[in-house]
């Protein structure tokens, strides 16, 4: 166990991994670069720990010792102690949770490590938003898909606001990139799967339409960005483009509830048997 | 047609509709006393005329008058043209889409005709978030629910965030507000509906088994606020409840999310047919 480490200057070196937190641009380079990120508040700090993640240290104002004591009294990495203006000044915001922990980040699978394990994935493209990466995650994991695929260009998974909006389904949802665009698509359907891209374009095939066809093979559907949508490359390696049936002259919904009634769609159009589980 | 009317003086009693936008709590009180609503933006000024609720007048800065030309021009209203810095001034906050039009209320339909014309309605209870309410009418109108019922304490939808955040449902899906909570919930029953309470509750029914059970009737589905959820009146009122199955160690999605699924799930269990459009 560690005896907590009262800190009380800003500058202290030990407290280098929570600096300038909200500076996007800084944290975004830095955290994959030294291998760190940011968990925030007692019950994501317990599940990045419950899904195997190795701490670095912790960083605790003092009315948070008890709600974390377990974790404190089992840590054998530094438990820094601070004030909470202390904490605002380091990291540069109102740190209301009042417990951050820097955690160290482990190597992604290979994209075709989780190709073979899965029936079910969602492709993301370029969607370069935190909340929505931790949006479409909390949604793909809650849905019961098995893994989600990144373009190169999407926002980090294990970002803070990621992380916070995913209600940690970052870390109970496996993930890989694909190093090459769309080129890596091609190794989605040479592992079987059939590639469907979302679109709110008229033009596609209703998904539940396309589901029931297609008859519960493996399938990986790809979502664009909020607004751009997926690229003229993404809709033209799709097998199909499928999109949500709209009424009363709305034609779209936010990618969070459009990637939720499309996660849906997927699982409810072909339930998973014992005998199909990865 | 009106000319517009150049306003140089913040204190202009012409513009009191449009003064101290950024208080909520007032605008809050205000608006529906004084039979108010703010349409911000080019496309939302467009739909609340097209829905045809009245305009009071409308406030422009100039680089925003040639996109709404013919609305200026078919105007028998006030067209206030103001510099950006004075409309910073009256409203409280940058207004970048330089068009705000104050828009007149209509009567809300009765309960009971919002009734007696659906056969799929979403009733939210307590729903207090600006936000939260926008998303789950658009969710309503995109997946082709008939209209929306409010419990006394729901927050209005067309206060300008939520309207926003509609992207103008608000005006294409009739709404009404129960005046007696839960009582009123026995008008939803009387009028034919199943009434079906959304919970994270791992003992409710899989809301597709649910639907299939009952066979493509009327069906009433009720929200609660994001945290709380459904109070306990409310689910005991409910002939059912029902939940989305849930995977991964993720217990619950966001309010908007959760509402697009439950809609998707109730539009897609019993597809309408031409003879039960109401």
């Amino acid at each position: 166990m560690s005896d907590p480490i009262v800190v009380t200057d800003p500058a202290d070196p030990r407290l280098g991994d929570y600096t300038d937190l909200t500076d996007v641009e800084l944290r975004r380079r830095r955290e994959p670069a030294e291998g760190l990120f940011m968990a925030e508040g007692e019950k994501v700090v317990r599940r990045a720990l419950a899904a195997g993640y190795p701490m670095r240290s912790l960083l605790l104002t003092p009315r948070w010792v008890d709600g974390l004591r377990d974790v404190v009294d089992a840590a054998t990495v530094p438990v820094y102690l601070v004030s909470p203006e202390l904490a605002e000044r380091v990291t540069g915001y109102h740190v209301h949770r009042g417990a951050l922990a820097a955690m160290g980040r482990r190597p992604l699978p290979a994209a075709t490590e989780l190709l073979a394990g899965a029936r079910r994935l969602a492709v993301l493209e370029a969607v370069n938003d935190h909340t929505n990466v931790g949006a479409v995650f909390r949604g793909a994991a809650a849905l019961g898909l098995d893994g989600v695929l990144l373009s190169p260009d999407c926002a980090d998974p294990l970002y803070r606001r990621s992380v916070k909006v995913s209600m940690g389904a970052v870390f109970s949802l496996p993930y890989a990139r694909l190093d090459h665009w769309p080129r890596g698509l091609d190794d989605v359907r040479s592992a079987g799967f059939r590639l469907l891209a979302l679109t709110p374009d008229a033009g596609a095939v209703d998904i539940a339409e396309e589901l029931r066809g297609s008859g519960g093979g493996r399938v990986a559907l790809m979502l664009g960005a909020e607004g751009d949508g997926l690229t003229r490359q993404a809709l033209a390696a799709a097998d199909a483009r499928v999109r949500i049936p709209m009424s009363h002259g709305i034609d779209s919904l936010n990618v969070a509830a459009a990637a939720a009634v499309a996660f849906y769609a997927l699982t409810t159009a072909a339930p998973r048997t014992p005998e199909d589980r990865p």
